[in-house]
Formats: C-alpha cells, sequence, structure tokens
C-alpha cells in the first residue's frame, strides 16, 4: 500500500469498503485529469495549470465518490454520472481555492501545499477559481451531449428525451446546492458572524458544507430516475452525513494534527468562530457525531442491507483523521 | 424621456431603434428582478444585496438586448429566450464584481457607483461575484424546466423533447463562452500582459469581451433552432460586433469622460496596456471600428434587409458615449 492509501483510510479498518472507495476515487480522479485539460489560450497557460494545481492538490474526493456509489446502488451507468461527479467535485476545488484567499480565510496551506493564491497570485487564483465553477457546468453539459449523441445508450435501456430531462433535472440540483440558496448561502452566513447556538450553526452547515454533499448523492438518484420511498431515504441520508462531516471537522480541527490534516488545526478557535465542539464539548460532539451516524444508517434501511457502501461511507465519515 | 433614456442613446439619432432597444432593456430588467430575489437565507441579508446592488447599478444590458433582438429576428418565443438573455447579463455582472477587486483591477467606481467590494468588503464581493456566476445557470436551468411543464408548449410548435436539447446546447455554447475557453481565459491572457502587437489583442478581447457578446446572439439562435446560412451569418456578426465593441471602448477610455461614462477614462494609459487606441492611433481605431461595423452589417444580409435592428445595433456600438 502506497503511503497515501495508508494516510487515507487510516484509523478505518475495512477493507472491503476501501477497496471500493479507492476505485471510485481512482476513477474519478483519472476522469477530472482528462475532462480538465491545461488550457493554453493565446499562450498563455497559468490559468490552466492553477485550477489543476488545486484539483491535483488530492483531497478525500467523498463528493464525487458518493455519488459514484449512488449510482451503483441504483444500478445506473457510471458514464452518465461521471461527469455530474466531476463537476461537483470542481464545484468543491473552486470553493477551497476562494475561501482560502486573503480576503476570506486567509490561509496559506492546503492539504499540505501551499494555496492556489500563494502559488499563481490573488488575481489568477480568483480567476482559476471562477473558471472551475464554470467548468463544472461545461463538463456536466458538454459531457451529458455526448452521452446522448452515443447511439448506445438504447440498448442501455435510455432514451434521449429521458436523458435530456434527468441531465436537466440533476443540474439544477446541482445548481441550486452550489449557489446562494446553498453553499454561497452558507459561505455568506459564516461571513455574517452571527451564530449564537446550534440550530444556527446547523443552519449555516446545513448551507455551507450540507448542501454540496447531499447534491453528490441526490443528483446521482435524480439521473437513475429514483423515486418514492428510496428517493427520500436517500436525501436524508445525503443530510445527515453532510452535517455528520462537518461535526467531524470541527472535532479535528481541535483534536488534529497538520501531519494528518496537512492544514493547521485550531483555526477556528483562534478566530473565535462557534462550532460543534464549542457548543457541545469535545465528548458532546463525538456523541452527538455517533448519533447522526446511526440515524444516516438507519435512513437507508429501505434498501434492506443492499446499501452496505453508503452505510460505511457514513461510519468512515465519522471515523477520518483527515 | 427621463435622464437615463437621453444618457443611452445619447449621440444615436434613431428613433425606431431606440423605443425597441428600450422595450428589450425594460423587459429584461423587469425580468432580472423578479428572478433575482433578495434572498435571506439564515438572517443574512447581504448576499443577496450584494448581487441585486451590482445588478441594478445600469449598464446598457447590450448582451440581453442582442439575445431577445435575435429572438424576435428568428420569431422565436421570448419566453423562452429571456432567461438566457438574464443570465448572460448575471454572467456579464459576476465578471465586472471580480474584475473591480483590489486584487485584479482595483476600481473604486462602475458605472458613477462605488463598486461592490467597496460597498459590501472583499470577502462579499467575491462571493456575490461567485452567486451571480452560479445564479445565471440556476436560472437557466430552473426557468427552462419550467416553460417545459408548461402545458401550453405544444401550442407553440414545440416539443419538450426539443426545448430539452435546445437548452441544453444554447447552456452549452454560453458556459463555453464565459469560462477558460472564452471571457475567463481572456481575462488570463490580459493578466499575463503578454500582448505586443494587434493580432495578440484582437485574440484577447475575441475572449475577454467578444465570447459573451457572441454568446448572446448564438445562444438565442440555437433556442430558435436556426441552422445553415442564417446560423453562420449570426456567428460571424457577433463576432464582429464583439471586436467593435472592445475597439470602441479604448475609444472611449482615451477620449470618454467621467461624466458620461461614470468610471474614470485614461486608465488602461495609465497601466501601460495596449490597446487598439494605443496600436492604431486615435483616427486609425476609429477607421478600424468603421470598417468592423460595415462588415457586421453586411454579414446579415443573408436576412435581405429583415435584420434591421441589429444592424442599427452594430451602428450603435460604434457611436455609444458610454
Amino acid at each position: 500500500m502506497s503511503p497515501r492509501r495508508i494516510f487515507m483510510f487510516d484509523g478505518f479498518d475495512d477493507a472491503g469498503f476501501g477497496t471500493e472507495y479507492l476505485r471510485h476515487k481512482e476513477n474519478v480522479e483519472k476522469y477530472l485529469y482528462q475532462v480538465v485539460p491545461s488550457f493554453e489560450i493565446g499562450g498563455q497557460k497559468q490559468l490552466g495549470e492553477a485550477i489543476r494545481y488545486s484539483l491535483e492538490a488530492g483531497g478525500k474526493r467523498i463528493r464525487p465518490v458518493l455519488a459514484l456509489a449512488t449510482c451503483d446502488l441504483l444500478g445506473g451507468d457510471t458514464d452518465l454520472a461521471m461527469p455530474f461527479a466531476a463537476a461537483i467535485e470542481l464545484i468543491h476545488t473552486y470553493s477551497l481555492i476562494h475561501d482560502d484567499m486573503p480576503c476570506m480565510d486567509d490561509d496559506d496551506y492546503r492539504r499540505g501545499k501551499p494555496t492556489c493564491h500563494r502559488v499563481y497570485g490573488e488575481d489568477m487564483a480568483l480567476l482559476a477559481g471562477d473558471s472551475a465553477l464554470n467548468l463544472a457546468f461545461e463538463i456536466m453539459l458538454e459531457e451529458s451531449l455526448k452521452y446522448v449523441d452515443d447511439a448506445g445508450i438504447a440498448s442501455r435501456g435510455l432514451t434521449a428525451q429521458g436523458v435530456h430531462c434527468s441531465v436537466l433535472k440533476a443540474m439544477e440540483y446541482i445548481a441550486r446546492a452550489s449557489g446562494c440558496r446553498g453553499m454561497a448561502g452558507g459561505q455568506a452566513i459564516d461571513l455574517s458572524g452571527t451564530i449564537t447556538n446550534i440550530d444556527e450553526l446547523k443552519n449555516l452547515h446545513s448551507h455551507k458544507t450540507g448542501s454540496l454533499i447531499s447534491a453528490a448523492v441526490v443528483s446521482a438518484a435524480i439521473l437513475c430516475e429514483c423515486e418514492g420511498d428510496e428517493f427520500l431515504a436517500l436525501e436524508r441520508y445525503s443530510d445527515l452525513i453532510g452535517l455528520a462531516f462537518q461535526v467531524k471537522d470541527d472535532i479535528l480541527d481541535k483534536s488534529g494534527d497538520f501531519g494528518k490534516m496537512g492544514k493547521e488545526p485550531g483555526r477556528d478557535e483562534r478566530k473565535e468562530k462557534l462550532t460543534f465542539v464549542s457548543l457541545l464539548g469535545l465528548d458532546g460532539a463525538e456523541g452527538f457525531l455517533s448519533e447522526l451516524v446511526g440515524m444516516a444508517v438507519e435512513s437507508i434501511a429501505v434498501f434492506g442491507g443492499g446499501a452496505v457502501f453508503l452505510e460505511s461511507m457514513a461510519r468512515y465519515i465519522a471515523s477520518r483523521s483527515a
């Protein structure tokens, strides 16, 4: 095992899950590096390099893995889900590039590497973030249109009309999740610094972190034309793991270390931001996290034990060390 | 006539065109103010306010007017084209918010009002730009899906399948025009400061300014299912007026005044940027502009004189004083 694999599943002892996770992760990375070219326009290469720098800086790729796993669970076509999984990772990447900038969190390191603006300058980092968000939509649109043009879709039981419609609905869900009513809105709440209690903190994070994690699961479900109880179960599951993810982030910010996380812990505390740990204490936050994981596992009982990977994912989110 | 209307068509004596321009402009503004709500999430209002502040700061609305006029020319349905016209204006607005920021052009005024970051702070302006770009896709997606769900489309000679497909293709064109291979790529070339001659300058502006102006015309043509010679004519026309727009901008930067433009002239010169005026001289740039307008008018001769509004638009772009 490479050092990265050990890092990846450090503290989570489930070989089957780990193998499956890495399969999805490697597939989406391979796809991303293929569809995100090193754009060179008019002799200018820096913009493409800055996007790739941030994209290739690593990360757990939890969002695209969730999308691909949901697609597998529902028996969908990975070729259709892949551009959406990749687009969600690009949206996540854009948000990190902009959040790290001096006028936002002013962070020098991300995943153990200097942040985008430290390497390429603030102007290019601003543009790289903008372009990564834009590229997410370019990829969803271009790849979906290619997919429909591929004469093979009929043999997969799909029609152009059905795919066009699902694609529009999945993209709509993702767009809403990343904008004013989702991630960007959550970031605005965070900037406003008005959080005083746990309900407000939950609301903040359901937007800032939760909405894009949810969108990974739900957009895949839409593409697979999932409906009824199964759809509602996946929605609920995705909300719960989104919140669990943030609670764990707060715990790691309190008790993690730079070597594993690739960024400095204790930043929230120094900025006097309210967190689940500052509100509930470390033990209280750990308890809340366990509760969320239990509820997440239970929420997908409708699949009659078939959603093993997603169950493990909920546990992994709570046990990760980075 | 209100002072704004006089300002708008100052120097362009064509009452029929002016009336039509204002009709499109007022329609798209009414629509924009309706679909861009003052988002209030978790008690936080600033993000929505910052977007609306920049959107309502005015501007000529050339891009959406071009989209709506193209739709009219081709006998398309304005209800279908409107969200795309509005989205293009939102993309333009996002680019202005980010371009004005201290790490980019560091401008204090835009359209005679303090720039977004001067009013809302850099962090909120960054987020407002991000959200405006995102919102462009939200609006195209949500409004198109609503349009297709409207049982009335059959009476307009349209099918859900046809509309879904056109919508995806039009959105793809717009996304490409605003990203790395379009506007953002042009901005990156500009930042790289490597322009040394007129061909490089044309290439820069065909990306930075031209691509979104083109997208306004071409996306409307795609939505109207325009093909063949007419499609090629509109593509060529849109490229020519995009370039003409920038040449006129350079002329105004040299010879315009703050009162009319709402921003300081002479900025490019102080920044020692190459412009069409610095390369060709003021007379040379004026001559080049006339040539572009002539070619633009000629390019749409395929409509047999039916494209009167677009012809006047080419002339207006060259004669405007702001």
